[in-house]
This record gives structure tokens, C-alpha cells and sequence, in this order.
């Protein structure tokens, strides 16, 4: 989980990324109150889906608004100054329009933050929230090209600060490694000719997770490749493997909203020479990449890096997608490593290099480790072996 | 998955409850979307926690709006006539606020209902979409008690119609049961002295996604009570199972946002003659219960029917929570089987029964099963042995 420190650090640097003049802020993207505060619905509880608000106020810290039940439903105890618990049920009488009762939980609020200048998270705080509020309470704004005032578009501000990661966010970031490096070890020791890929993403869920001893999501691409057929990716099928194929796992687990995302590709019996070939070829354009890694480089040159060995071997078409992207609370989010890129790494990026090779007749792979940047390179989060077999 | 037959019904159904002037209708409750035409983002992809809208006209059909890569994330194939697929990533450049991509798909229809009578979920479409739409465009109305245009109240107009499932809901519910109940005879093999709760929660996890072959979300309350503390819930924790104590496992798996909600409790060892005392009358509660369960029953009335055994008994003060609820696409939902509940159940409601008992120094327990209730009585949908050893 995050900690109060953590929260408390990233409600500053809120702070002062918004207009001085503004006094409160509502935020209402589910992954901002858990970067804020520490308090997001457990989507694995029947209150999953179900949302909570946060208010900032600056002289009166943060207030976190919901249902009572999805407030006693966080993935975690959150840090928030105090709640506005308003009654959905209480085991005696019928319910009634559950978003509703949110919406009552913001209006206890209303009076407090009337007339003073706010911000309104409009991405996500739903159109029903404002006839709670006074009309002309809060501003808002979504950038747009000409935005004349982008510091007043909450969401994008949020979305700038979560690049940085603080230590809080890289410790759940290492778990969730944790749980996918067991997962990839499991997946070593069943992947053979017979075993379908459903079987092998309920044999690597369950020992990704015991390996953290939580419950979690668990997503990615669990699938088999062929020469006929070399990109495939999503959620697993009834397909049973067969010899000559390889399967790629490349895949997250996702804990308190956070989550790593990290591969392998295995050979189903014997990997074909062309199989191995293409497979030096990605440690190649890893190891090329990791080269570059730093703060101030260009994403652009990263994928450049990346590509590199493609390009020298003549394989630059069998490598068509990003070399990589930034990995937090989304998937992908900034930075992305692809040739147009505009943007640029920064100390506290979490980013995946993930080299892959798809040439139909020969074969689909894909490798991926994570880095946390730093001022003077990058730290490796991901130690799983990379290799065929 | 939902059908296409059904998801058509479902928005005749939506017409024939909304006002005869509205022309158009915005929908927003990402429970909805998929209510009306299967589409939800696979809650196990990285796009988990992304939204699409979605827009229905009278005259035009449904057209689903969203970002590239969040459309291609359904659950299963969706029915919308049409979609608008705006590009957040592709493989090339940077990305903007994803969030801002879905506002530009909403942008493109905009022209098409300008002038024209609609109405909007205000429950979640965001602040931001508004800003899509010419300023004036589209109504909505937030229930109140004092509510002039209840039918023009468009999210908890779709919450009432949600309570009487299709055939195709029924056979989602289905599937989550026959995987529920592979994890009630997987807990059976399993229940032991020295196991921890999370070592069961991953193994009914694997028994029940196996027995229907694909991921979906595993939640409820995987945890062992004592007589010194009858009364615990939620996720498992690392707490090793002890002679005495009994296992309740409360669960569900949802599958394209649907779920089934039932129970079974087991002795750890043998167990004690008053734990087996309340357990008949969890029982008795149950067949009590079972016996009022018809189309057009008050939900009171089934209360009081399971809570007779415990008056009878004078165990009243052992269970004190619901008789039982709706269920579907959220839990619990309406009917609530409580003491002042004002519901009365209709003919496609999927309930569930179940009681409980708590007191302290003696055990805490509780069994549940879900029903489809019928003009004439209800079909008992879940099968599972219901036993305490």
C-alpha cells in the first residue's frame, strides 16, 4: 500500500502545480484518489466499481466522500483527513440509486467550499456532481490545443505528476514484480506440448499470488505463437500448445492500482534455428536500449536504440510496435518509446523495454523488462530469466 | 456472453420508459453500456478502468463511442450498430489524456443531435463531455424525493428495469454459479486444520475460473470464524485454520459484469453441538424463506418468513442482517430482503437467501443459494451441497 508520507507528498506537489488562487480541489478519477490518499474500491469486493470523491481543500487537508459501504471497501486504509459516509444501506430498509447517495455525500460539502474558487477533475467527476454544488462553484477546464491555462486542467496536471514516481509507488511496483516473476517461474515448469493456455494462466495466477499471499488482477497476453500465426496477445484460450509453437507471457498484476508488466517468451519443445535467431535479435535491442536509459533522453532515441539491431540485420520489419512505455496506475501512460515520440524521460519514469520479432513463416516473440530512471541511468525492477528455453 | 436478441430487448425496454419526446439517450454507467449492448472493457486488460459511452437514437440505433484501444478491450463482441473509435495510441507518437480522446469521440456525434430532445446519465458521464455538446443539448434529472420527471431520471430508470433478467442474463448468472460451486467442492477437499485463507482463496480461485475455462474476478468473504469471533468478513488473510473454527465462503465470480452471490460454511475439525444447533436453524431459515419466494411477495415478507426459526427458537439476536438480495450486474441490488424494506419482488428477479447466525461464544455461520423468482415461486439456481462437514 502507499503510505501517509507518500500521499501527503504527492498532495503537495498538487499544490503547487495548480493556480495559486485556487482553494479546493475535487478529484474524481478513482486513480487520483489513490494517488492522493491511499483509497481505492477493491475491485475483487462487491463493492467493485462503486467510487469515491476526494476534496482538497487547502487549509483543510483532504475529505474523501462516498457511500458507506464503498468507503469501508478501500483495497487499503486510506489517509484522507476525514469522510463524508453517507447511508446507502443499513440492513433495514430498501436502497435506493446508489450514485445518488454519493452525490448526498458531496452536498454535506457544498456550504464549506461555497464561493471560494475551485477546481472540478471534469475527465471523470460525473455531471450529476454539480447541481450538488452551488451553480458556479468550481471551475474547470480540458486542454484542449489553444488551452490558455493548463494548469487549471486538473486531470492533465495529474496525469503530469504521476510520472515521478515516489518510493511508495515503486515499493508496490516491486510487489507486483514479485508476484509476476513467481508466475513466469511457474510458467517454466508446466509449459509444454498439450497444456492449453487457459491452464497456464490459472497455474501462473495462482502462484503469482501466492508468491505476494494477496488476491489481485491478473491480465496480460497468455498465448501461443506459431510461424503461421506470430502475433497473437490477449487473455488466454482453449488452445493447447503444440510443439514448434512458443508462448509469450506478457503480463501485469495489478495491486492497489499499481502494476509492472513484464515478459518472457518460451519454445514449446525445440526452438526453430529462426526462432533463436530473432531471439538474440530482442536481448540485442534490450540491452541497446538499457544503453540509453537515463534522464533527459529523448523517448525517440530510446526506440531508435531499441531498433537498432533490427535495423542492422535487416530485420526492421519484423519489429513494427513501441519499444516501450511508461507503467503506473495505467497501461501504457507516458513516457512511450516510438519513433515520433515528443517525449522525455525524467528521474522517478517507471518504463518497460519490451523488444519483440513477429515474421510470418518463422516466428513471434517478445522479451520486456522494467527500469526506473534515475539522473545517471536506470535500475533494473524485473530479474526474471529472459531466454527461449 | 449477452445476446444480441436480448441486448435489443433490453433497449425497446429502455424506449417504451423514457418520455415519447426524447429522441436520443447518453449512457455512461459502464454496467449499462454493457446492459444494452455488450460492451465492457475486460476488467483483465490493461485498459481495466476505461469507459466507452453510449449513444442510442430512436431513429439511428446504438453507436458506441470511445478511444482505439479501449473499444478493442470488450469482455466479448459487442452489438452496437456502429462505433466511433477515436485514436488515443498508435504505436507512433505520444499519447494525450485519454480521457480527452473519449470526449472527441463524443465531439464527432455531436452534430448529428443537436436540436433534438435527449437525455443524459448524469450519474457518470463525466463533467467534461458536456463541453462536447452544444451548451443546451440533452436533459437530465437526478431523482430526488420531490422528483417532477421520475421516467426522464435516466440512471435509475435503467436500475429498475435491471431487476427483471433476460434469458441471456440468466445464463451469465449461470455460468458464475456452475464456477462458484467448483469452488464450494474444491474448498470441501481442502478445509483443514493449518491451511491459511489465502491458501484457499487461490485454490477455489484456479477450481472455480477452471471449471468454466476462462479469467473473471473472485470475490467475497473466504474467512474462518471462532466463537470468540463470530462475525468477520471480506478477503482472506494470512490466518492458518484451527480445530473449532468454521469457514465461511461467501463468494462470487464475475463474468462480464454478472455474478451469482452464494455460501456454504464448513467445520474446521468436528464441529462443536451448538455450531451444528445454528446451522438448522440457518437452515430452517432458508426452507422458510423458499417457501414465500413468488412474484409479488414484499421482500419484508420474506424476511420475516427466514427470520421465524430463529424467533421460535429465541435466537432472534443471532441474525441481524438480511435475509437476502438482488444480484446481477452489482451486489447487492434490489430487492433487499429486510424488516422495512418496501420492495416487492417481481418475476426475472435473481435473489439470493441467506441466512446467518452469530453469537459470540457459541459460532458464526451463514448459508445462502440464489433463486429466479417466477410468477409462481422461484427456481432454485445453485445447486452446491450445503453442509457443515
Amino acid at each position: 500500500m502507499l503510505t501517509k508520507e507518500g500521499c501527503l507528498f504527492r498532495q503537495k506537489r498538487l499544490w503547487d502545480a495548480v493556480p495559486s488562487h485556487v482553494d479546493w480541489l475535487l478529484v474524481a478519477d478513482p486513480r487520483h484518489v489513490q494517488y492522493l490518499v491511499n483509497f481505492l474500491v477493491q475491485p475483487l469486493s462487491f463493492s467493485g466499481g462503486e467510487r469515491a470523491l476526494l476534496l482538497l481543500e487547502r487549509e483543510q487537508g483532504a475529505t474523501l466522500l462516498g457511500d458507506n459501504f464503498a468507503l469501508r471497501a478501500g483495497s487499503s486504509e486510506h489517509y484522507a483527513d476525514r469522510e463524508v459516509a453517507e447511508t446507502w444501506y443499513d440492513h433495514k430498509h430498501s436502497v435506493q440509486n446508489r450514485d445518488h447517495v454519493l452525490f448526498a455525500a458531496l452536498r454535506h460539502v457544498a456550504p464549506r467550499i461555497r464561493g471560494m474558487v475551485g477546481l472540478l477533475e471534469a475527465e471523470w467527476l460525473p455531471l450529476g456532481a454539480i447541481e450538488c454544488l452551488d451553480r458556479g462553484t468550481g471551475t474547470y477546464v480540458i486542454a484542449r490545443d489553444d488551452a490558455p491555462d493548463a494548469a487549471s486542467d486538473l486531470g492533465s496536471v495529474l496525469r503530469g505528476l504521476r510520472r515521478q514516481k515516489q518510493p511508495d509507488e515503486i515499493a508496490l511496483i516491486r510487489e507486483s514484480v514479485k508476484a509476476g516473476e513467481a508466475g513466469l517461474a511457474r510458467l517454466r515448469e508446466i509449459v509444454r506440448p498439450g497444456i492449453s493456455e487457459t491452464e497456464i494462466y490459472m497455474e501462473v495466477q495462482k502462484a503469482a499470488l501466492s508468491a505476494i499471499g494477496r488476491p489481485g488482477l491478473v491480465y496480460g497476453d497468455f498465448r501461443a505463437t506459431s510461424p503461421e500465426k506470430p502475433k497473437v496477445g490477449g487473455l488466454p484460450t482453449d488452445h493447447r500448445l503444440q510443439d514448434g509453437e512458443l508462448f509469450i507471457l506478457d503480463y501485469s498484476v495489478v495491486l492497489n492500482g499499481y502494476r509492472a508488466d513484464f515478459t518472457n517468451t518460451l519454445a514449446v519443445g525445440k526452438p526453430s534455428d529462426g526462432a533463436k535467431e530473432l531471439f538474440a535479435l530482442c536481448q540485442a535491442g534490450m540491452a541497446a536500449g538499457e544503453g540509453v536509459l537515463k534522464a533527459g533522453a529523448k523517448a525517440s532515441d530510446v526506440h531508435a536504440a531499441v531498433a537498432s539491431p533490427y535495423v542492422a540485420a535487416g530485420r526492421q520489419a519484423a519489429f513494427t510496435h513501441h519499444a516501450g512505455h511508461g507503467v503506473g496506475l495505467a497501461h501504457p501512460e507516458p513516457p512511450i518509446l516510438v519513433p515520433e515520440s515528443t517525449d522525455v524521460l525524467v528521474a522517478g519514469d517507471v518504463i518497460t523495454l519490451e523488444p519483440g520479432a513477429y515474421i510470418e513463416g518463422v516466428a513471434g516473440m517478445r522479451i520486456e523488462r522494467n527500469y526506473l530512471i534515475t539522473e545517471s541511468g536506470a535500475d533494473c525492477l524485473t530479474r526474471h530469466e529472459i531466454s527461449l528455453t
